[in-house]
């Protein structure tokens, strides 16, 4: 089994704070450049999803897409839990991590992809062709994220952790959301307190580092 | 426990499908309107995520997301499993329902979005404020459905369904994304000749008519 990985970029980042957190050890191998925004043409040749992270089990099945990865080990290794553990939690835990990616890993995305002149031709992460820029999505993306950061915070506000009282997956993902968001400059607003706190907090564990 | 539906819209027929799929009964309010593409206000001041589908919880917890209420049942009630069975099963069905969302749904969206003048100022779904069309992205998500159909009809060359020998949340995802592309004027490309036969397959199992 391999993890494919790439340390300068907020997708896999989601699992390998994943996989600390559950203290499970793998083979990793990096994918892209460590100073480029490329990913490697051998990598993009052999595994048609073109995007990491990506598991490779041994039987050659490829996983892309961090949650489903984080399933796989979910699954084969249930405590701690963090996806949820009764019907309710499991439910949460989905709910938030993936508003988490769609309001907020999308939205900022598009700010950044839209945006950068290293991403020209390259407005859709893991597309063979190119995809153009479009200018008017960094603007609306900058929206978009000014309503991620009010609707996490009141979430925040009456909880320690988005699914409640205990950490998961959707922790994990919004806080590479945030880190990304600040990567980009759009740092956590001053009238998200919230937020601001929960980050403190969740970038204290030693798995933020990773 | 109350199901918030819409008939009209692609995202809650995929609870509806899954639901028939398992033989699960459960209340269901209609939150909007038949023939004009809004929710109703009541519906949206009551309830943050002002999305449909939305599941309410005996004990009033709202879960919005339609694989985060699939997810509650299926833990609920595992058998037919329609989210995997064992890890691996598990992470490939996430994988393709994941990129049946990103990649089928959301360029759906973008081309229907931002292309119809009912939904003016209304780019995002979700979006407490108004959120600009762009026209640009409806020929980049066009573009971004040509990509969808290729992807799956490859993987639909060598299975019968999308993970594998077994129906799943990811064929349900998926049939939801391309009778919405027929909607828009989308037809499956006569150069995915798998995706075809895929549809016709599903289309002719009775959860289908939900």
């Amino acid at each position: 089994m391999k993890l494919y990985d790439w340390s300068i970029a907020p997708n896999p980042r989601r699992v390998r704070i994943y996989l600390r957190e559950k203290a499970i050890d793998i083979a990793i191998e990096e994918a892209g450049y460590p100073d480029k925004p490329i990913l490697k043409p051998d990598y993009l040749a052999a595994h048609p999803h073109r995007r990491v992270p990506l598991l490779v089990l041994d039987d050659g099945t490829e996983i892309s897409e961090a949650m489903a990865i984080c399933r796989y080990f979910e699954t084969l290794y249930p405590e701690p839990a963090l996806m949820g553990g009764d019907a309710r939690e499991r439910a949460i835990v989905e709910m938030w991590e993936r508003m988490a990616e769609w309001e907020g890993m999308v939205a900022v995305s598009e700010v950044f992809r839209n945006s950068k002149r290293s991403f020209t031709d390259r407005g859709v992460a893991g597309s063979a062709e190119p995809m153009p820029q479009i200018p008017a999505l960094v603007e609306r993306g900058m929206q978009r994220v000014g309503l991620f950061f009010d609707k996490f915070n009141t979430q925040l506000a009456h909880n320690e952790f988005l699914a409640g009282d205990k950490f998961s997956v959707a922790d994990i993902t919004t806080l590479c959301v945030i880190d990304f968001a600040i990567l980009v400059g759009l740092e956590i607003p001053e009238t998200c307190p919230d937020v601001a706190r929960w980050h403190a907090s969740v970038s204290a564990r030693p798995s933020a580092k990773s």
